[in-house]
């Protein structure tokens, strides 16, 4: 059967019943890990799932923030620092990924509390998961507010990556389930994946194929 | 083997090569068809993988287009009209979906073109997929020009929700596996999901639990 509800009936939902029923709407999603440090060396991690692609040339990658306290920590090491890390989130990983997602207290480190691994390398400024096997390191480029809703947009650029050699197609394409790299729905919901097909670039009256 | 590529290697790669390597990197992506009609009534439809959820109240999802020709129906009938779908893609029409991204003339509808059927009801003035099983209608909100490197952002609300009942759990939560919902990364691979578990509520201290 199929249910059908309108805006009138969402905004009468509870509001956490609101918050699930929303985040399921937009299908799955991505989910890494986001690596910071503030001046005084102290790190903090939390997972996100509002990362988007802004564009390949240059390589840019944003994250929305919500204006409460969860994420405050990252958004003001990202400003004070300018650099940031994003760690995919793989099957042996993801219950103290979900973890970061507690409130802790500031002073302490979600590293410390789930297990997970801070990992420096190359002088990059902010702390990679070590056992992320995805791992980008980011240069803050630019805040758009969004006042709609007062939330954040932070875009950043690519600085560097780390990933499993054997994930890299000749194209440039890199297979994420080769890296265990997962996906999550919703608010809690997390899902490994089966690639149905690689399908060829679509032009006008040719048929697809698979370029697996 | 761990591979390591910085920014410098990243443009200096061809721009195809380019173009994949960063769009797989973000991870796993939502995935849908964006709906619309001209004032002259002339559907559009168009694959997006660009869609990240910007709150749950008001409910509102956002999609980034690129400066480049093949979304501009799709974002001029936005504002034209100011409505649209989202509409989950399923295994059973991921093909079709695709081909929607091919560059046809103005004149000729995705619709005819890949056989995926447009549905008016309940007097919403854009047409859902009818092969579609989680249909969302959108009423524009807000547009953000995002100058670094002009894509532009379109903000929309929740009007309109159709998804199968089955899906739905106690607590708002949509099953999107019992849709057959399925998920993108690249440009051109598809995937569906195994559900790994859905975890509770993170608390500092507390045993993270099953709440499937």
């Amino acid at each position: 059967m199929q249910k059908h509800i309108s805006l009138d009936a969402i905004m009468a939902m509870d509001k956490q019943e609101r918050v699930h029923f929303i985040n399921s709407l937009g299908g799955f999603k991505s989910v890494s890990l986001v690596g910071t440090v503030a001046k005084d060396g102290k790190t903090n991690l939390a997972i996100f799932s509002s990362l988007i692609h802004i564009g390949a040339n240059p390589p840019l990658i944003a994250l929305i923030f919500r204006p409460s306290p969860p994420e405050r920590n990252t958004l003001s090491n990202i400003l004070e620092t300018g650099f940031y890390t994003l760690n995919h989130i793989n099957e042996a990983i993801y219950q103290q990924a979900h973890q970061t997602s507690a409130r802790y207290e500031k002073e302490i480190s979600e590293f410390d509390e789930t297990g997970l691994t801070p990992e420096y390398k190359n002088d990059f400024k902010a702390p990679f998961v070590k056992e992320s096997l995805v791992q980008i390191g980011m240069a803050f480029r630019e805040k758009i507010d969004i006042t709609i809703n007062t939330t954040i947009m932070v875009i950043g650029e690519i600085a560097e990556v780390y990933f499993p050699e054997k994930c890299l197609s000749k194209d440039g394409f890199i297979d994420l389930e080769k890296a265990n790299t997962i996906t999550c729905s919703g608010l809690d919901s997390y899902h490994k994946t089966i690639q149905l097909d690689r399908l060829s670039y679509a032009k006008p009256n040719k048929e697809l194929t698979s370029i697996l």
